[in-house]
C-alpha cells in the first residue's frame, strides 16, 4: 500500500460512485453526509477559531502544497473520509486522494491519502484532520488486535459499548467495524438491555424480564446482566433472551454457559483485557464487548508530510 | 472528601452563586452555559436515541433513585459540572449535589457527587454523565502527574497542545488546567506558532520569522518551532520571541537554553513522555507540551452507584 | 407522463438550470436550499439513527439498485425536490431523475421519479423521501379538489391556514400552491388578521380595526374575523379591509356580501368541507380558507418500486 | 376531569417533581428537554416570524388572559407538555396547568389545560401550541381505537411503523404508547427488519436471514418480511426469528401461524384498517403494525377558549 | 431616572411578570426567548472564544462585582433585555436589575441597568452585552430623530427598510419601534411591493399590478414602486393600492399626491436623510422610509462603570 | 476595474483554484466554508421569510435575468465572496462572476461582479447579498482612511477592536485586513489584554501585570490598559510587554513612549477619530486602535443594476 503519489486513485469510487463523477459528497460510508459534515464543521470551527494567522502572515495566498498522510506505526485504517471532509469542508478547491482504504491494515511509511491544494488551507485544516484520523485508526487497530485474539475456529464476536466519546459515536462504532468488531446497540432506544440497576428498581431479575417481555417489539431480545449464577437461573427461568455476564472468570463464564444450554445468547462483558479474550472465548462467550475498545485506544502514528 | 450524602452541598455555591439560590446555569467553570449545553444535549441525544427502551419497560414512572457518583481509582476531579449538566439537561427535576470539587485529588471509594431523581430520568443520563466524567478526571489525572513530575524549585510549566478530541476541546483544556496544567494557545486564531511546514512555504526560518513579526499584534509573542541548533539560531537572528524545540533530547534542549540565552522564551515538545519530564525541565525548558494530555489519558475509573 | 425509464430528464432544469449543468442545488422551488436541506437532515438523521443495519448486513457495498417512485392512486404531484433531496443529502452519489413535474396530475402507475446509486444508500433513505412525497401530494391532492369544487366562472380562491404541520409550513404551503391554492399570510407577522381572541382583548371591534389601521404598514390591509352580522357592521363602520366570516352559512355570507356591498374582501373560514365549497362560492366569497387541506390531508400512496 | 380552573394542578409533578419545586424543565415524558425545546422552538419561529404583528397592534402589553383548553370531541389525550413547552419557550412568564393527563380519555367539553399569561404572549404561542396537541391527540386516539378492536382475550399488540411526519418521529411515537399501542423499531438503526427490497438486492431470503443472523448483536432479534408462504418457509429454514406477513388476508395469517408453529414472532402489516383487526388478531397475529396511526390520524378537535 | 442603584426595579415585571416571580425567561419584547437566545449565544461565543484567559489570570474566581451600564450621551432606550441576556446567558448566576426602560429617554450620566455577580463572569459578558445595546439605542435614538421631525400635526409615519444587519433584523426592527417608527414588511414573503426590477421582469407596471392583485390575499395590499408619474399614473390605472415614490423631490411629492388623490398609500422612500424628513412631510406622504436607521445609525455611547 | 460583462472571470481562481475548476465552494478567505454559509444562511432566512411573494406572483419561473453590482462612491472592496454565497446558497444554479478582488479600490461606476440565473432568484437574494457587501466595503473603505492617514514612513499600524457587529466578527475582520488594517486579539481567549476592570478587581497594576506573566503561554505577550503616566510606570516596572494608552492626547504618548523607551509594544486608543492618526501615529505608536471602523462604518453605497 502506499507507494506513488501521482497514481489514479481507484479506491476512491467503490461500489458508490458513478464512473466519470468529479461531484463532491459521492462516498458512503454508512453515515449520512450532514452527520459526519456537521461533526467536522464543529471540529474545524474550534481548531480555526479566528483563523490561521500564522499561515496568514507567513505563506503566500497563492502558494500550493501537496501532502501525504503517512502511517508512522502497524495499524488498521479508519476514517478516511472523514480526514477527506476536514479538508474539503474547510475549503472546497482542495483535492484529497485516498491511497489506502478504511478496513486495510497499513505499515510504518505506507501513504494512506494524497492531499493537495494551497498551503494555507492545507496548513489550516491539517491538525483536524489528523485528529479524526488518528482516533479512529487508533480504535480500528485496537480492536483487529481484540478481534484476532479470539482463537481460530471459536465464532466468539467483539462488541463494542456505550462507552463511546460524546458526539463521535457514529465515527467510533465504524471504527469498531473497521477493526472486524460488531456493533452492540447504538442507543438506549436501539435494544433492551437490562443492567443491575434496572434489577434493583423494579424489584427482582424475573419482573424485569417479564415485564420487557410484554413490552418487547418483533425486533428486539431481552438482555440482562447478571453477576451471579444464582441470577442467571432466574433470568432463564424468565425466559431471557440474552445474557450479559458481568466480571465473569472464564470458569464462571464456562459453568454460565453449561446452564444456559443454549437456550440464550451469552455476552461476556467488564473491564475485559485483550490478554483476557482467548480464555473467555473458549469459555463459549457468543460475544465478549469492552468498553476499553472506544475509552482506552490509544491514538494511532500519523503525520502529514510536505513535499518540498 | 466523600463521605455522607446527606451532608450540605457547600462546595456548589462558590463565589458563584448567590447565598439562597435555588436557580439553575449558575455554576461557572469559565465557559458558556450554552456550549456546555450544546455539547451535553448533543451526546444526551446520541446516547438516548429514540428513548431508554429498558427502564420505561422496567422501572415504574414514579420511582424515585438516588445514586453516588463513585471514585474507582486514584485521581484529580475535573468536569463535575459537565457531570451535572447531563443529567439536568435530560430532565430539569434531577438534582446533583456536588460532593468533591474539581481540581481535588479523590481516593478510591470517595464519593464525587450525589444525584436524585426519578430513576428512569437517572438511569437514562448515567452513562452520558459518566463518559464526560470519566474522560474530563482522566485527563486531570495525567495532566497532575507531568505536572507533579516537575523537579521541585524549577518554574518549567507543563502546556497541552491542540491535539484535542474534535468537539471537546474547551472541556479538555479546562481539563488541563484542573490538573495544574497550563493551556497553550486555543486554536489556530489564538497565537502565532511557525511550525516546520510554515517555514517550507514561506522558504526560511528568517523570512517566516520577520513576516510573522511585522504582523503580529500587541498581545501576540512571534514562536517558532525549529528541530536544528542551525535553525535555532536563525531564529534568534531573526528576532522570534519564543521557539518550541521539537524532539529534542535533553542535551540539546540545554544546549539550545545556553545559546537562547534568555532572549526568548524555550518550549519543548514532540512525543514527550512522562518520565522525560525531569531531564527536560533541568535541562531550562521554560514549557514543556504533551499531546498525550488530551490524546491518550486513560479514563478515570468511577461509577454511579444506585442507593438500595 | 411516466414511461421510460431511461428517457432523458427534460423538465429537470427547467428555467432555473443553466443548459450543461451537472452540478447539484441548482432546483428552485420558492424556498431557500439551506431551508429544505436542513428539514431534509433532521428527517434523515431521525429515520437513520445509527444507520441501516439490516441493509449493511444483507446487501452488498458495491450492489447498485435502480428504483422507481411510483404513483398508487390518482394524485397531483407536489415535492418532488424534496424527495431527491433525501436521497442526495444521505449520499451525493445517488443520481434523481424526474420524470414528473410538481403541479402536474398523475393517475395509478405513472412514474413519478428514478432513481439510481448504491442499492444500501437507495435502501437507507427510501422511508424518508416517501414519508415527504406521500405528504406533499397527498396536501396538493386534496387542495386541487378544493379547487376544482369552485363552480366554473366564479374566481372565488382557495386558501390555506396557519394549521400546518409543526416544522413543515414551507414545504406543505408550497404542496398548497402546487394544487391550485393561494396561500394565506405565511405568520403572525406576515398580515394583520384581527381574530375574537384580539377582540375580547381589545374591547370591542371598532377599536381593535382603529388600532390596526393606524398601525399597518403600506403592504398591508387590515382583515377582522366575524361570527356575526352585528360584528360585520361594525367592522364595515370602522374601516376594516377584509374580514373573515367566522362558521357561516351560505345564507348568512351571500347577507354579509350584500352588507358589504364591495367595500372589502371577504373571507369564509370554519371547518370549510368540500362539500360546502359550492354553496359558499356562489355565495359570493372572494376567498374560502380550510384547515383541513394541510392538517387533514390522507398521504398519497406513492411506492418505490426497485428494478430486478 | 376537566371542571373547575382554580382547582390546584395535582397531576403536574407526578413521580418526576420534587415537592415543592417551582423550577422550569422538570417534567419527563422520555424525551430528552433539548429535543423537545428544538422542535417547539422551530414550530414558533415557523409560526411567529417577524412577530405577532395584530397582537402587538390591537392588544394592550400589560393585559393578561386566561385561556382553557377544551376537547370539543373524544379524545385521548397526548401532548400535554408539548403544549405547556409551546407558551413557555415564548414567554417564560406564562403559567401552564395541566387539568387533564397524556394517556387519559377527555369528552367533548372536558377541560384539558389553562394557560396564564399577559394576553399577547398567549396569543402568539396558541396556534403553534394547539397544531401539536391536535396532532398527539389525533394520533393517540386513533391508536386507542386499533387497541380496543383486539378482541378481549387475544395479546395481539398494536404497533406503530416509521410512516411518521419528518421531525415529530419521538413526539408521535409517545402519542402511540399514549394510545396503549406499543412502538417498533425507532430507526434503520434500532432493529433489523428484512425487507423485499433487501432480498431482492442480496438474493434470496435464506441468504439475507442468514448474513443478518450472524451480524446481529445479542439484543437483536432478526425479522425477515414475507409475501407469500413459500417465502415464510424459507424464512423458518433460515433460522428467521419474527416474521412480517405482508398484506395476507386473515386466512393467509392463520396458515402461517399454523406453519410457524411457535418458531417466530408474528407481525402482520400492510394498509390494515380499523375494522381489519379483529379478524387479523383472531387469526393469530403477535403483532399488528399500521402506517395509518402516524400518517392518517385525524387532528383531535381542540380549542383554547378566553375567558371574559 | 438612573439614580439609586441600590431601588428595586420596579420596571422589571410590566405586564408580563407574575408577582413575585424569580424565574428565567419572563420578559417579553414581542420575539420569541429562542430567538434571542440564539443571537446572544452566537454573540458569547464569538467573543469568548476559547474564554477570557486575561480575567482567569488575574481577578480571583470568587471575587464579585457590580457594574453599572451608564448612558454618556442622550439617547433613547432599546435592547435592555437583549443586555441582561447576554449575562445571563454567560452565567446564570449574575443579576441585572433595569432601571432604565425601553422607548425613554436617557440623558448622559443616566444609569441604564445595573450588573450583579462575579467579576470574571461581568467581564467576561461586559463587551458583548455592550455591543447590542449600543447598536440598539443606536438606532431608536436615530428613528426617534426622524419621527420628531414630522411635523407635528401631519399623520406622517417613519418606516424602517430590509437594509439592516444581517442576522440582527428582529432586534433592528424592535428598536425602530422603540424610536416611535413603524416596521415595513419584515421580509419578502410580509407584503408585496412591486419594485423597478420586477417591472423589469415582467414587462410593465400595468401587467406587474394586475397579476399581483390576482394573487394577493385578503390581508395584503399591492404596492407598486414608482421612479416617475408616467409610472404613477400606470400604477393608479392598474389598481395599486400603494405605492412607493422613489427618490422624489417634495414637490414630486406633492403632484403625486395629488394625482393619486387619495385612491392609494403613498410611501417615499430612497436615500431620505433626516433634514428631508418635513418637507416630505408636508408633501403628503403617508409613510417615509430610510435605509439609514438601520445602516447608518451611529452606535449609542454607554459605558458600563464598576463600582470600586 | 469594472468593464465589459461578458469577459472571462480571471481573478475568480486565484491560487486557491484549480484550473479549470468549475466546482462549488473552491474560494478561500481564511474563513471556514461552513461559518460563511451559517452566516449567509441566517441572513437569507431572515429576509426571505415564507418566500418572495412578489416575484413569484410577477416574474414567470423561466424567466433569466443578469444583473451587475456596480459601485456608488469611492470605496475599497471587501466581501465579494459573502455576496457570491448569498446567490448561491439561495440557488444553486445562480452564477456569479467577480469583477473586482477584495481589497481593491473602485470609483463610481466600477462593476464589481455579475449576477447570473433565473430573475425569481436573483431578485430574492439581491438585498441579503448587498446588506453584506456594503458593510463589508464600508469598513474597508473606512480602514484604508485610517491606514492612509498615517504619515508616509511611519510604522504605526491600524488595529480594530472588539467594537464588532454581533454575529458578524470574522466578516468584519476579514474586512479590515482588506482595508488594510490589522487584527487586535479575535476574542478574550485569544490574547492578553489587563484593562482597568481587571485592575480594579485585582488590586493593581503590578498584582495584575505579575499574575498575568506567570499564567501566560509562549505565544503570549502581556498587554495592560493604563490611563495615567503613573500606571504606565506601574506596568513598566511590572514587567508588562505591551501598554494600551487610553484616551491621551498626543502630547501624553509622546511622553509614555519617552518613559517605555522601547521596553513594551505602545498602543493608543480611546475614541480615536481619523483626524487623530497623524498626530498619534507621530509621537510614537506602533498601533491605533478604533472601535469606529467596525460600530461607526457608514455602508458603502452599492446598487444592483438589472440588464434590460
Amino acid at each position: 500500500m502506499g507507494g506513488d503519489l501521482d497514481e489514479r486513485d481507484e479506491r476512491d469510487g467503490g461500489g458508490g460512485r458513478p464512473a466519470g463523477s468529479g461531484g463532491k459528497g459521492e462516498r458512503m460510508i454508512g453515515i449520512p453526509r450532514a452527520v459526519v459534515e456537521r461533526i467536522v464543521d464543529v471540529a474545524l470551527a474550534e481548531d480555526l477559531g479566528a483563523g490561521d494567522v500564522t499561515g496568514n502572515l507567513t505563506v503566500d495566498a497563492g502558494r500550493r502544497a501537496r501532502a501525504a498522510a503517512v502511517a508512522k506505526s502497524e495499524l488498521v485504517v479508519a476514517g478516511l473520509e472523514v480526514f477527506r471532509a476536514a479538508f474539503e469542508r474547510l475549503d472546497g478547491g482542495i483535492g484529497v486522494r485516498l491511497v489506502a482504504a478504511d478496513s486495510e491494515r497499513a505499515s510504518p511509511g505506507a501513504v494512506l491519502a494524497v492531499v493537495d491544494g494551497t498551503a494555507r488551507a492545507v496548513l489550516a485544516a491539517e491538525r483536524t484532520a489528523l485528529n479524526f484520523l488518528q482516533r479512529l485508526c487508533g480504535i480500528a487497530t485496537l480492536t483487529r488486535r481484540f478481534v484476532d485474539a479470539v482463537p481460530r475456529g471459536l465464532a466468539t464476536r467483539i462488541l463494542d459499548t456505550r462507552k463511546t466519546t460524546p458526539g463521535l459515536r457514529a465515527l467510533e462504532r465504524y471504527a469498531v467495524r473497521c477493526g472486524g468488531g460488531l456493533n452492540h446497540r447504538s442507543d438506549l432506544g436501539g435494544g433492551i438491555l437490562i443492567k443491575d440497576n434496572h434489577i434493583a428498581a423494579c424489584g427482582s431479575v424475573g419482573e424485569a424480564v417479564g415485564r420487557a417481555l410484554r413490552g418487547a417489539g418483533p425486533t428486539q431480545r431481552v438482555e440482562v446482566e447478571v453477576t451471579t449464577l444464582e441470577q442467571l437461573d432466574q433470568a432463564l427461568a424468565a425466559g431471557a433472551q440474552a445474557v450479559l455476564l458481568d466480571n465473569m472468570t472464564p470458569e464462571r463464564v464456562a459453568e454460565a454457559v453449561r446452564r444456559a444450554a443454549g437456550r440464550v445468547v451469552i455476552e461476556v462483558s467488564g473491564g475485559v483485557r485483550l490478554e483476557d479474550v482467548p480464555a473467555l472465548a473458549r469459555a463459549g462467550a457468543d460475544f465478549i464487548s469492552a468498553g476499553a475498545l472506544t475509552h482506552s485506544a490509544p491514538a494511532a502514528d500519523i503525520s502529514l508530510e510536505f513535499e518540498t
